[in-house]
């Protein structure tokens, strides 16, 4: 982790712990130097990276604001793979149903941009919050750049065991949701009546250098699905 | 719009324009420069801005890429916001239920940080793309930000009076997803039946200097709800 990036931990921790409330003011640019012992440019990073999360926003002239106005048990839509992170305050299992190599179909080689002749490792399996089924879960991995994954590594968090033992950088993602309604498959596995709601998102997750590694099919149980996104204003 | 806007524009333009596809190398920074006759600082503002629009990656001492690989027929969930730019493609009309001045209900005060005794424009409005139902919304005003509204801005882009007529700046927006069924009156008004499944979405916008203006309560019809969210690493 970069120095800015600790920082903006440090902040983010800062405000969570001591509960600030949205429109809270910072403390200004140069005290944040001198008590953090950086440079402006470093600093500056750190606030900009917070104002991308969401944590902050900042007013010229004004100064730096608290934004963070989250509600209770709402999963951040942009930052919950591998959840452990966003859902920390959640008790987070996975059952797995399949785990095996195999080729892709048309599809998803080109979701991934690769041939049909080369090796995905496919992944199924039901993610439960605090005992609830939460979702179940497709995912296809190319196996050229995920060679190995075993059943206690997709049992935990398959994207913690591709950073941190596999030194790969999560780049980007482009996500594409749907509603529809439960087959009768999807249903009983998320153990709600066939035809309920659901809300269903493909997701194509690259590496920094733009290679796409994941491809993930992914029905939520409604009952659960409650996500919240901070957007910022360069989007609107 | 500043300069880099500009110059962002023009690039992402040209990408669409010539629909390069994904991964297509974009000429290289000093080229850019040379080509828009603009320092270096603001090449690399309109870059970093289209990296956070999800319309390029940039790889270090490897170069700049095409990203957008949107799917047709998708809107995107951060930039749909007055609907009128991303859904160029679209044929979208608004159909107005009601409008008028009224007092805020205890859960529009507290998302609009304002008292009970102030007031609110209330619109309810059903949108239709290519002829068919989009989406039944209520929205909330701030009447002491958004002093004036009537039927013709409301039947076109809201937003677009606040930005043009208005001179007001959006700075961000806590968006809130549900999936759940539609209400008989809400069936009615999307045409389609009672029990249907529904993605509903709560939003409040905030203007840059962190005041939030509208609140919005937006319940989609499931067949036209295909969205797209482009996602950076960042926020990974």
């Amino acid at each position: 982790m970069l120095k800015y990036q600790q920082i903006a931990n440090d902040i983010e921790k800062y405000i969570e712990d001591h509960a600030l409330q949205q429109g809270t003011k910072l403390p200004v640019l140069e005290t944040l130097i001198a008590q953090f012992q950086v440079s402006k440019s470093t600093i500056t990073k750190a606030l900009d990276l917070l104002e991308r999360k969401g944590v902050i926003f900042q007013v010229r002239g004004s100064g730096i604001f608290v934004r963070r106005h989250k509600r209770k048990g709402y999963i951040s839509l942009l930052s919950n793979q591998g959840f452990a992170r966003d859902l920390e305050e959640f008790d987070l299992t996975s059952e797995i149903i399949e785990l095996e190599v195999k080729k892709p179909t048309e599809e998803v080689a080109l979701n991934l941009n690769m041939d049909l002749e080369e090796d995905v490792y496919y992944v199924k399996r039901v993610r439960f919050m605090n005992g609830k089924t939460l979702c179940l879960e497709e995912s296809f991995y190319n196996k050229s750049l995920i060679p190995y994954l075993n059943h206690e590594i997709v049992k935990d968090s398959i994207f913690n065991y591709i950073s941190d033992a596999l030194g790969l950088k999560v780049g980007f993602s482009d996500i594409y949701l749907h509603v529809g309604t439960l087959t009768e498959e999807e249903a009983g596995f998320l153990q709600l009546d066939t035809g309920a709601p659901k809300l269903y998102v493909e997701s194509i997750f690259h590496l920094t250098n733009g290679q796409p590694f994941d491809f993930s099919k992914v029905s939520y149980n409604y009952e659960q699905s409650q996500f919240f996104i901070q957007a910022n204003g360069q989007l609107l």
